[in-house]
């Protein structure tokens, strides 16, 4: 790199915003150089996060949000806070020529009355729906890198999607009869202090949540449905996992073919991803642990079927922080900004 | 209680049987007094557990295992053995004329030919498959009060069966399109020394195992089949939880009837279990966590529909070790003695 | 028991009034009839807590905080509210007749001066400063039986003061030379939601905190200097461990003669011990663990010679929330209600 | 680098060998070329370690540790075995003319008698013993430059000897009254299958351990010995918590002169570290937590006076796999390999 990308980041006090600074420690050819925040504005980074003593990103000071400021001083600004505030946000960067990563779920949902629906807020900027390219890589990786707006993929969206995508585009199960349970880590619960997140609300237990009306259905939803190339309604499940980082899906289908066996499933997975670094379809026997991906950008993915019901089940884990979250939006800001997807993106899971 | 009933335990280094010895310190009608085991016979029970120190259990010095000591010297024993080993104990004691509550899978499953498929050893006392009564208080509570020999259930067929039960005795699903996904503690997976279960292996992960060939499957399925009145085959899955005790279990089913309302299905199994004092239907809108039952016999379910898909989601939550092995095992202890049912059986859960 | 002891609780929403709930269910003795909550008032006790669903004990209106009533309600309060706020409350119902366990620190202190000093707020019922019985029971059970007010020890000093009483009274050690190096479980940052204390920011991680100044200085000085029969300054040091429940403190002291063997030691501890039930001077070699005392009153006790350095390493564990809070103030409202100490007390740990 | 460095790992099947394997996945000038184990030659990184499937690294081929291979093949090798077999292994390299750094304890201690008293077996290569540069950069950087074999630091002697350096080297405080409590995470008990180790005998307990005479007690005074002038005996003592990795000590000094301030003290600190980038001493009223440096090789340390009893309290953190062991051999790689000690070092805590 010849030159330095400068990066901005919108909203630093939560889970993401912490997963964004502990990646652009390592990144070499981009900068943060703007870290904003209403309550912690003048404060240094290290300030609000003693991991980053001694580091020079350490000594950022964190600022006031300002769109003007923001478009002055960065090429890419990545939007971690929450939905409905990111959508007018990201308008104002877009207007100001900045490119924007949003992590919210302001962008995904490509019909706003859907979007209005399970957000129950309205969509102000209706028109930038259409702009917005869905930013999971193994999917859209050319409509990103040309792209000035890209709406991040949700947590469990990324590891349902990547799971069911080769079954469907393949046309190996009935898209009308899948189940997704799905287990989450507690950092995606956010960092706001709640009784219900408390350590010893969620230490050594473990439960459902959210059934069964999560809002990441719709998301999933829209992305397997072109996948499948006919509406889907699926139903999507949730659990609190007492571990920091992690979802690991459970996905259940029927195998159109009862024929179909486990090499035939095997192969039309790795060759569906055989050119995508970081997805990892296991060998035959082999499942995911949710360790095995922590702190990465990898989606792993187990396979099974079951011949007694005729069902093809897929387990997938992902880091819900950096490939659910901030990890997943470095990778396409590096797109969006003409680097390698995998400039700065960790291959070496935190064991044990 | 004008007499003591005195038991045994045959295995007491595992947890289920470190389990049992927690309950029979607070049992006023019935005493241990004898826990066998080969490795650590003449050691003291607070040798090897030291919670037990200045406890009266805590004197008990550990046997030799030997079916004529323990019938001379017991009126019920508990088999806390594995699998395989458990059935030639049972026979010999049973012969003595002791009473036996076994809780390994050894006399759980009615069929000798299905049993040493799944279980791959041969079962060398089919004779007693047929007087084995399966201890599951809620279903069977009359044949085992008569009982000589009770086959305790499995921990995740305790939480699956009691889960579907009033939905297949009522006819609200389809019996052919059950989904059970089950989550374990870590106790489940027993107190051998093995690399997979180390603190470094299992702690802040989470991952799915034994996929689709689980051996809990046939009992599973023998006990919803009688219930639904026909042959059932579903598909069961299992993972494991960075937590000690505890199983949930999210079983999938499809309504009979789009037309029934949780209104109505809440009422079914409020029905069912409404003299049931261990089995608790929670509020609508409420789902069970595994700390709530933590060190009881509770067994919590919380239901859910989902009318975008059609389906009804049962969620149910029990201890492992308690409700799922040795407390279950001392429900049916209290009653083939005579005893009733909740003596010394815990309400309070370990909170948090 | 003829007739049952009328119990009452203010302050429900917190851990130790959550602790208090789980022990009184198996109390034979004594009953729950009124538990206040200025936040919950109208709601059951299951509505809060649920794993109370389905017990007597859930069905308990929660009441806004009346002293009047209490005292016409109740034989014995417990006041598991925050310092300052406990005091007033507690004149009120002595007003009124009712006897009081509090188990915030206000009647801890004998010194006016010195609560004001550490606490930073004024005492403004000094009066019952000198009529308040500190409430642990090895070392003031005759006073306990006969007072009206307790002040229920906090659970660091109950580990600190159980662990240094033999080896004080004894003269065993130098008192001058003490460093208390404890550690606890989350619950004893109790229940409030903030970001220091959510799941995310204590699981997988240790602390250290609040070095040099914890407030809890001056109640083990207090009650060492007594044991000790001159005046104690010590260092008192505290952690923040990942598990719910537990302090296990390591208590440093040097030795007041270089010849004393852990023989002689161990014999002081045993006999001062000798009647006390709770308090398990383990054997030599063995070292405690929280584990064994979850969910108990025990308080474990393990002693180390290092002959090295002249010292005497007394290492304590108990369980905060029963024997640091909510089970020692059941010990003692049993004591002041003519109970025996030991009524509705769990004796067995949960384990694992 | 014009040239990559090849590197060998003999051990790589425990959990310092597990990390080594994380930290080469990201290092540009060296290469593990080797990876020995007696149980596992045959199979692939990958096979044994999921987490490096579809990474080059993955793809290395276990091997039979073979000196001549090694030497062959390699230009630095890493020991991961336990003590007493390091020693004639890295004799065998070391005559090969190759460079060794030892992560056993075979080599640290300068004194053979020393070494064989407290580790019970015979040092059967003693003229190494001289020759030997025990590792620890911030000490001994030039020695360590020009070395053919590191005695890599223990860990919990890492975590002590950083934080005493100052104090003693500046005569801030007394040699001879010094208590370390340690505590740390159980990956630092290794990965063989044993019960103690168990999740469910470590997960929400903590538990004192190896009083008084664990074995990294005269490492940690031979090295304090020599910042003190003077022979150091002190008071070490080890617990174990319930975290993958991490160890946080306190160290408890007493000051020479109770005027020190903490100003004073901090000043010192800072000097004395001020041209190491992996020690942060932290600013005044900041304590140390295990999670962040989390997967680095950074020593926070914190700073504490307690007037009251004229205590210096010194509090650090490192992580036990990493600075304690994998990552300071790395740095100790880079170093006598002429590169800069800190290539392919991660400085990115995993937060949380």
């Amino acid at each position: 790199m010849s030159q330095t990308i400068k990066a901005g980041l919108v909203g630093v006090t939560g889970y993401t915003g912490m997963e964004l600074a502990r990646l652009m420690t390592h990144h070499s050819s981009m900068e943060l150089v703007r870290a904003t925040s209403r309550s912690e504005a003048g404060k240094t980074l290290a300030d609000i996060y003693p991991f980053l003593n001694r580091l020079p990103l350490g000594d950022l000071v964190i600022t006031q949000p300002d769109p003007a400021d923001l478009a002055e001083q960065c090429d890419v600004v990545f939007l971690a806070v929450p939905h409905k505030t990111a959508m007018e946000i990201a308008a104002a960067l877009l207007d100001e020529g900045v490119k924007v990563v949003d992590l919210s779920a302001d962008f995904r949902i490509n019909d706003k009355a859907t979007y209005e629906k399970w957000y129950a807020v309205e969509h102000t900027r209706p028109e930038l729906l259409t702009e917005a390219v869905y930013g999971l890589p193994e999917l859209y990786i050319d409509q990103i890198m040309g792209a000035r707006l890209i709406a991040n993929p949700g947590c469990y969206p990324t590891s349902a999607i990547l799971g069911l995508a080769p079954a469907l585009d393949g046309g190996l199960v009935h898209p009308e009869d899948i189940v997704v349970d799905s287990k989450s880590g507690a950092s995606g619960a956010g960092r706001g202090a709640k009784v219900g997140t408390l350590f010893c609300e969620v230490h050594d237990s473990f439960r459902a949540y959210g059934l069964p009306t999560h809002r990441h259905t719709p998301e999933i939803e829209q992305e397997v449905s072109k996948l499948a190339g006919k509406d889907v309604t699926l139903s999507f499940n949730t659990h609190l996992l007492p571990i920091d980082r992690g979802i690991l899906s459970t996905i259940y289908t029927r195998l159109a073919d009862n024929g179909t066996t486990l090499d035939d499933v095997h192969a039309t997975y790795a060759d569906f991803y055989a050119d995508q670094p970081f997805v990892r379809v296991l060998p035959m026997g082999q499942l995911p642990e949710t360790r095995y991906v922590r702190g990465t950008v990898f989606c792993d993915i187990g396979l099974v079927i079951d011949p007694r019901t005729g069902r093809l089940i897929i387990v997938t884990a992902i880091d819900n922080l950096c490939r659910g979250a901030s990890g997943q939006a470095l990778m396409n800001a590096n797109l969006i900004c003409g680097l390698d997807i995998d400039e700065g993106i960790p291959m070496a899971p935190m064991m044990p």
